[in-house]
């Protein structure tokens, strides 16, 4: 049986291509260190855990769920979003749950996009914006993010295109490879660009509250959520990527759509997960700060790394990771090829995230300090 | 934002309008018994609850899993395909699990479906076949199914339609609602007709194990997977509906282009849930007697009801429900409603499957011998 043609352009990802390369240099004997992955090693919360357990112990967990969630978790993302976000929500039709925020890209694409509606997507940028797009049927045009604008979009630039046939805008700050946020201003030009163009800006917001001082959120921008939807996860800011708990927030409307594509294709998240994604949103601001104490250790060491790599990075990056451009010309497929082979380190080369990202390195802080360490040694001998 | 085209054949149900209707009417105070919902109200082993707790006090444990899910899991799937059907499965690359087997029809449908071919749904059947293929943009093409024929289609009357654009036959036996059971020699037809007709048969196999002796699966019929791909689940075999673990099997091209969508839209299962997954595949026999005991002596009370409803049913049932032919030439809808409001028992009304069931109706097992009693008690009144 052939494959549907909106498979076509969906290729296996050279990360994962080389993330298998890796595992087979490690099962050889080789001590490779992967700072690739950003896969957050540290454990959620015990009273998470516990909750976990202590539901799933219970005779009458164990049924299907409501597509919606329960109300305690809804309302508990609703608290969460006013206590730090200043976003008023109504947790009985502008939130629900969602099994990990990635399928809500997805559930995005297929609730708003027709067959050659373009979207907007980040170059550099995580990569599922782009597949989800043409999974839906949509053209995915990249738009431009320059590390000497801040990895901010240039909206001037972008009105003097064709946007008419633009329906999705998707952002991501704190952006995910560069770290970089964006500033209230930004917010509102969005916001306004998106009311202008009639497009619907979705921020993806999973990395709020990782070395960052100020979680914002696009919703502050647009009390009426007219034009703007924000996917969040408890992936990164509660370490619990493995459990798949994420949500999406936007006007009634706007949920009801994507819920006509998502109740067709799965039901309610099991109940034990829910109650103890509660106990996780309800964590107070103690949780970051330990978490973020943990974060900062490893900056310090891979700054280090990227110091003795003459790798240059921009400071107050937020989120997972180290960003930084490699000395010289060469591009990040060269340099981090010869990083895996001659030092048995690896850093995710940029080119993956998008064309302006070429000579770029990530790092990722999910590694303990003594794996760093480890790493610092290496580039010493 | 106008929702995208593909979501306008899709309406909300009025099986969900209608449970909404039931819990408003409970909440004033009715004592409404229903008995229409499939929702397993039995709790998992009590080894699979402990698994997931030791799982997730597991510092490890909560990180990002590979898409296809741990080996364990793959090969427990095999284990339990070869002991209970004698199929053998590569748990390498024939097997992946599945968020609950609702997403698998989703995945198969955007993985094989262009916009216009034509895909043959049963009648009556599970409605998710229906909108799946509505929202990867195919024509839902009802074949019929009728008791004279014990719900198995007539495929010589099939073969004079145009097979031509049809890409994708879904079957599911045990049948839901019918509780048909499909012979040896049926799942040998059904193959030739696929390879005949270059016809992609998918088998929906969650019912297997309840109230039925000899549990089998499409692919026995088909060893080297050719024309066929089966989904199958925990929901109802194990009581894990809640915990959405269901897997999907087929030869290695047809998993590789599920997995182009799915690997887009999903991360791998959570590490304790894959855990728990293992020992539930690892349960003896023992383990669906005990279920199914439960579930006769609920039958004989449904079918108590049913007599006195004078709804007759055929014998043999397989299957979480009773499904039986009501009375005279009342629609379905009249006499479930009439039913609701009279005597304040809720039966679900066959016209929801389709347009062969409009005079049928089917009661969930899934409801304590205690209350199914007091149904009884109710009608005796």
């Amino acid at each position: 049986m052939k494959e549907a043609n909106r498979l076509q352009h969906i290729k296996e990802y050279y990360f994962s291509r080389k993330l298998k390369e890796i595992e087979k240099l490690q099962k050889q004997g080789r001590d490779i260190i992967n700072l690739g992955i950003g896969n957050p090693d540290l454990p959620p919360s015990y009273e998470v855990i516990k909750e976990l357990s202590q539901t799933a112990s219970m005779a009458s967990a164990h049924g299907y769920q409501s597509y919606r969630g329960i109300e305690g978790l809804r309302k508990s993302f609703a608290r969460f979003y006013k206590k730090y976000f200043g976003v008023k929500l109504n947790p009985h039709d502008e939130i629900i749950p969602l099994t990990g925020s990635k399928e809500g890209i997805m559930h995005i694409s297929m609730a708003f996009i027709n067959p050659g509606d373009k979207v907007l997507i980040p170059d550099p940028g995580y990569l599922t914006y782009r597949s989800a797009t043409l999974l839906a049927g949509g053209i995915p045009v990249g738009y431009d993010l320059f590390p000497e604008n801040n990895y901010l979009p240039d909206l001037k630039a972008l009105e003097k295109t064709n946007l008419e046939e633009v329906k999705i805008m998707w952002i991501n700050y704190p952006h995910m490879p560069s770290g970089s946020l964006a500033p209230a201003s930004f917010y509102k030009k969005i916001i306004e660009f998106g009311k202008k163009h009639q497009i619907l800006i979705v921020n993806d917001n999973p990395y709020s509250f990782i070395l960052n001082n100020e979680p914002r959120s696009l919703l502050h921008y647009d009390p009426g959520m007219e034009t703007s939807m924000e996917l969040n996860s408890l992936s990164k800011s509660h370490n619990m990527a493995g459990w798949r708990i994420g949500m999406l927030a936007g006007k009634k409307e706007h949920i009801d759509a994507v819920m006509k594509f998502k109740s067709n294709m799965d039901s309610g998240m099991f109940l034990a997960l829910q109650k103890a994604a509660i106990k996780a949103l309800n964590l107070n601001e103690e949780w970051f700060e330990n978490m973020n104490r943990i974060y900062r250790k490893r900056k310090i060491i891979a700054e280090k790394i990227f110091e003795k790599l003459h790798i240059h990075h921009g400071k107050d990056q937020a989120g997972l990771f180290l960003w930084g451009k490699i000395p010289g010309e060469t591009d990040s497929k060269t340099f981090t090829d010869k990083l895996l082979y001659e030092k048995e380190i690896f850093l995710t080369p940029g080119f993956i995230f998008g064309n302006n990202s070429k000579n770029y390195v990530r790092l990722s802080l999910t590694n303990s300090t003594g794996l760093l360490e480890k790493a610092l040694k290496k580039l010493e001998k």
